[in-house]
């Protein structure tokens, strides 16, 4: 963590003058006298201010016109926390947990406040000591990101990576990622590395480990019981089932959407019970079928992230349609209203775009339920123009799906008939 | 009805030469001996043959060229059903239905097959004659499309015919609507008629009137029960509660989504109860505060189509959003991840827009919860580039208010204050 974070101009040359830094200890006086720690501040906020969280928890800004006197009580280093390193027990299985960022990978440091990542497995056995117990946990850190800003790439690295422990001493794989986009990076590594023989598990957290109120721990643990108890794979994601701490669900990376800004349960499958439910001691499973399609794994890690995901609305332009299909996407898929349909003002661009060969698929924004596009005049029509209408496969996932497709063929009769393959438990019946 | 729908070439010729149309009941000799009913045909589908219902109930096509005989039975005309005029009850309620197309607003003609419009307060009554002992109901066609191709000037139209009936004998309005939009069309009439003084529902059908499974019946008496009895106003949507046939909800127009292609109970409140739940004979009421956060009546019939609803997904184009910005548009919805965040990616896009003048709103394709952009440092990033969060609007209604918005006013500051103002419970605590 930089020593200066957020400070720049006028408040960065106070700090430096005044030889403190970021998690220093300090009594300023401005109005009144305020003891407590120098906390970071943001991006983009003003150079007039630095910021204290008191003893009482709060934070302030302190105006540096008003500070008359400044006084250094302790500095950052000496209340840092020092690290105990841990035994391996080698009659436990071995997990490896692969670090991403998000919540889940991070703790609040209480003297500053600020967001830092957990980088060892020490610092992890630390914070959930229970995991010690189930499991020797390795733990790597691909790279650090909130999950909004995990592009395409970021899944083929995380799938290459996999790739090197398809066959190790692992009995499955933790995922530590942000939850904003847990079910899109699930879903490319479902199809990616579709026959992967041990199980993986993406886990999140919607608060941070170290809060009264994280969900982090249980969701850790409800994922490495899964991983160490259930003799199966496929990609999961596992997160809390519901507002309780009593049960963690375990979702298909496939069918599961982030349902919920805030909440604990904010994960669900769509359109049915979560495949595994770990409640407490006992593991019940709802699974009927084997995740993944082929029981071969042979990876294909792969992909063109020119696919435009289009929700359809009243209002949206034809014109606007057009700029993306002349715009080099090679595939759309369409997030349609109801059983898959949009509007008939879009249908000579649906044409046009059908003409250039861009792959034509069709979803529905009510998210559950299946598209049935023969029921109705305007869905006969758009098969007639040339949409594939895609099952009950969830928008996001359908996106994803066709990212990996296009990057695994050119062949248009081979891309609809992928598109159409249940791979990796994207579709049910 | 066209005589000859989806005929063309050969085969049109072939009906006109023999003098037939779609519905005449025929016997036709090709391979074996068929009777039944010429049964409209769907456009883009050949013109070498034609289409018989069968007395079993199965459809056949007969290729034009294998035909040796045909012989009319009996023709289209004489099996049409006689109306029966009604009487009204000066007792009762007065409620107008108006009709905007939609399968609730149609029938299968078990003759062709063809879905047709019921017109007429006879068909109605005859239809669902429960109604006539709740209400006399008074019907208008206003237009008859399917709702995906229901258009904002679709909405000024319902509005505009609506405003003629505010100070009127009807106890309230029911608006038939095709399903797949009811939800965007409900959010707009409740802007552009906040205060409006009788309660106006909008009733939808997932299967058409005359089928055994059809849900329209008991919609349309929930609709026409929850007008008489409940001395209320507000938009609201009624369909049924679950996939029994005992419950009906009645939404708020605002907090609504169509959430499954299929089910009878597609629609759902979102974060809450319905509104209100009409069981057997009983209503129970669950809505706390009044619908509309005005109680005086003034029309703002107008609106700006000119806004983009933009989700986000990884691998969103930045060049994508600088289209959009470069065209016309005067405000972008997002529907970000998790609490409202987009990635870096398209920051630079962002700050352009904002500078621009475009009106930029956050909501949450997780749908349900609130945006909240201050817990992590992305989210204050968009802050600070100009995006506003829009608290827990559903993406479908922030869209529409902001066309409304913007309809109704030029001045960013207004148009920022209206966005964040509840108008007609489109946000909740």
């Amino acid at each position: 963590m930089p020593e200066y974070t957020g400070y720049r101009g006028t408040s960065l040359e106070f700090l430096k003058s005044n030889n403190l830094v970021v998690g220093d200890s300090v009594k300023i006086t401005s109005d009144l006298t305020y003891s407590g720690i120098i906390m970071p501040r943001y991006e983009h906020q003003d150079d007039k201010h630095i910021v204290l969280k008191l003893n009482s928890g709060y934070n302030i800004g302190l105006d540096l016109d008003q500070i008359s006197k400044v006084e250094k009580l302790s500095s950052s280093e000496k209340i840092r926390n020092i690290e105990q390193k841990i035994k391996k027990n080698p009659s436990l299985p071995n997990i490896l947990l692969l670090s991403t960022g998000g919540t889940i990978a991070s703790k609040v440091d209480y003297r500053t406040g600020a967001v830092t990542p957990i980088l060892t497995a020490e610092e992890l056995n630390s914070s959930v000591p229970e995991l010690s117990k189930m499991a020797n946990i390795d733990t790597e850190v691909l790279f650090s990101e909130y999950s909004e800003n995990i592009m395409p790439d970021h899944w083929l690295q995380i799938a290459n990576k996999l790739v090197e422990f398809a066959d190790s001493k692992y009995s499955g794989i933790i995922i530590a990622h942000g939850t904003d986009t847990m079910h899109y990076t699930s879903s490319f590594l479902s199809f990616a590395l579709a026959g992967y023989p041990i199980p993986v598990v993406l886990v999140g957290s919607q608060r941070s480990s170290d809060r009264a109120s994280s969900d982090a721990a249980l969701n850790l643990i409800g994922a490495t019981r899964f991983l160490v108890e259930c003799k199966t794979n496929g990609v999961y994601v596992v997160m809390h089932h519901d507002e309780s701490d009593e049960t963690i669900s375990c979702h298909y990376g496939t069918r599961v959407r982030k349902n919920h800004t805030s909440k604990r349960s904010a994960f669900e499958t769509i359109g049915d019970n979560p495949a595994y439910l770990i409640i407490d001691d006992k593991i019940q499973k709802n699974a009927k079928d084997d995740y993944f399609k082929t029981s071969e794994f042979t990876p294909k890690i792969n992909l063109d992230a020119r696919v435009a995901l289009v929700k359809y609305y009243p209002g949206y332009r034809a014109d606007l349609l057009e700029k993306i299909i002349d715009m080099d996407y090679r595939a759309i898929i369409f997030e349609g209203t109801g059983l898959g349909h949009i509007g008939k003002i879009l249908y000579d661009n649906v044409k046009k775009a059908h003409e250039k060969g861009i792959f034509l698929g069709m979803t529905s924004q009510c998210i559950d339920g299946r598209v049935g596009m023969t029921v109705y005049e305007s869905g006969r029509d758009l098969l007639n123009l040339g949409i594939v209408p895609l099952e009950n496969m969830i928008p996001e996932v359908a996106l994803v799906k066709a990212m990996w497709v296009l990057g695994n063929s050119d062949n248009p009769e081979e891309i609809k008939k992928i598109m159409l393959e249940n791979i990796s438990s994207e579709m049910s019946k």
